[in-house]
């Protein structure tokens, strides 16, 4: 069985919404990314990845694969049946690799990552001026499709679904951008979706009413 | 004929080194990333690619191709022969996206792109204080391994390559890392690597000695 260690609504998420729509049981270890614990037992997250990072998958052979678009292209190749990839070979595998990249590079790595990592030195001015010009990229291509890549759900909607979800927290009203809203919208209207995000909610408010 | 656009020691260098290794023939395009004009006529780099920012690769059928990770992994299954990437269904391949992930979220988008981008505004204490952290991952890889994936030169080796090269004028000192500078040797001794980074450093110089 695959093994997903995840944090509570950290980009983790995505691939949470991947194993759940391609409907793959799995084992699913919460990582705390700050104290870098593993909460099922108390052992140390560093012990599993040295990143210290989530998304972490732990393969049927015990390997572990991270990094979010390796993970969620594994995901998918595992269950080709669910289309949650373009297959090997079909030029829109490569769309599907340069949302992955955008989103991880550009949404996730450039914005998000030091709005919640350097919130305390207001150092921002720089990411926020730029996010903009970054969110119009994916409005654009979505004002006329349902999906990013093809006609069908992928993994690349599972990470853009999630780095939308925490652009709120982040401060962007992403209604600014209809386009965005909307499809973000129809994501949440999925029940895979919808599960895997009321799952994490849940779970993260428990850990942000507890003393860690 | 494939055709890059590049802009001379950007990211889009490892693109060409892919390009070059596979011996494969291509018409370069110098775009100029801050004028977001295209060098060889003068026209609007934007029209190009909305984005703006290299590489573009652009694919036998006119369509164009953006991202590192898409555009690297393009070019290697577009000569399988020169095994710049595993070959789809080897599970080395997710090891290639997971490194091409690392490389471009990690040390490009955390590091190398704050450094550059925000280099007047004094906010780079924390992307300074965690790299360190993140070189010690392919340092620790390398200690003990030729190439990043598998035991040959692939497309996350040409991605790395550009990275290190960009350390040094981003103030970081690779000797620290005796397997991460012996790396990067090595990969310099390889006639593609060497003369792709002699072609962009004689472009590079030209432009800064311009007034624009």
């Amino acid at each position: 069985m695959l093994q997903l260690y995840f944090f509570p609504m950290a980009c983790s998420l995505a691939s949470r919404i991947a194993l759940m729509e391609a409907g793959l049981d799995v084992h699913y270890h919460l990582a705390h990314i700050w104290t870098k614990k593993v909460v099922d037992d108390g052992s140390d997250f560093l012990g599993v990845s040295p990143k210290g990072a989530v998304p972490v998958l732990v393969l049927e052979n015990g390997e572990r694969l991270t990094e979010s678009a390796a993970v969620l292209q594994y995901i998918a190749d595992v269950k080709p049946e669910a289309g949650l990839a373009p297959a090997f070979g079909d030029p829109d595998r490569y769309r599907l690799q340069e949302w992955l990249s955008f989103v991880g590079a550009e949404i996730h790595k450039a914005f998000l990552f030091p709005t919640f990592w350097c919130k305390d030195d207001g150092s921002l001015a720089k990411p926020r001026a730029r996010v903009a010009e970054t969110l119009s990229m994916p409005a654009t291509h979505l004002a006329d499709r349902e999906f990013l890549v093809g006609n069908r759900f992928t993994v690349a909607d599972a990470h853009l679904t999630w780095a939308l979800l925490l652009l709120r927290p982040a401060g962007v009203d992403i209604a600014q951008w209809p386009s965005l809203s909307a499809y973000l919208e129809r994501m949440q209207a999925r029940p895979a979706v919808r599960e895997a995000i009321a799952t994490e909610m849940a779970l993260r408010k428990t850990m942000a009413a507890s003393p860690a």
